[in-house]
């Protein structure tokens, strides 16, 4: 299914920026587009995901899926946040199985949150 | 437009819990329903919202409109996550204005995602 990968392009990572330098976040987008996004991953600029303290930041959604947020991100993960933005694109139901998530995908994440229509029962 | 409210039940929040004695999170949740649930909002209890470090947590979420997560929450901040629950399903986008939102949901926010089927020139 294909999923959206946000990617918060604002985002400053604590960092001061010159005028006219691209942002960290900004970075990261294009080292994501550099590794390359997959067909079924559709990679979306944010202003600010609200991770502020921790960025840079994407978050990975699909209809009725689980939609994570990743944080303490750089350019140096773009290979790893393809990776696990392709691996939850071809998960059925978008649960990657624990040992095929990237490392920073296990050990970075700020949130997740269930799909609108989980039934209460289902979510205990 | 009806709203969920996700409050993540399992939460420790950096707690030993006595075994037998209720999580913090689980007292949020019973916090939460003796404040009173708007009619427009469902509560729905998780086990787990990926963001232990920063527990209680509780996320927002609506089709079509913004989600939200926010953290560092207790029993304490019952009234105040009914009154931003109760702004957000009003709102008719969702977007509440920041002089209206809580006081925990301007300082307390670990995330926000937008909604799936904004459109990437839009969210620039």
């Amino acid at each position: 299914m294909a999923a959206t990968l946000h990617v918060c392009i604002t985002c400053r990572a604590g960092q001061t920026i010159v005028e006219g330098e691209p942002t960290p976040g900004a970075r990261l987008r294009d080292a994501i587009l550099e590794v390359g996004v997959p067909p079924d991953v559709n990679l979306v600029p944010i202003e600010c995901l609200s991770a502020c303290s921790q960025g840079c930041s994407v978050a990975l959604s699909a209809p009725g899926r689980w939609s994570y947020v990743y944080g303490r991100l750089s350019e140096a993960n773009a290979k790893d946040v393809v990776a696990g933005a392709a691996a939850y694109a071809a998960a059925p139901d978008g649960l990657v199985p624990w040992r095929a998530r990237p490392d920073i995908f296990r050990k970075q994440s700020l949130a997740r949150i269930p799909p609108i229509n989980l039934l209460p029962e289902a979510a205990e």
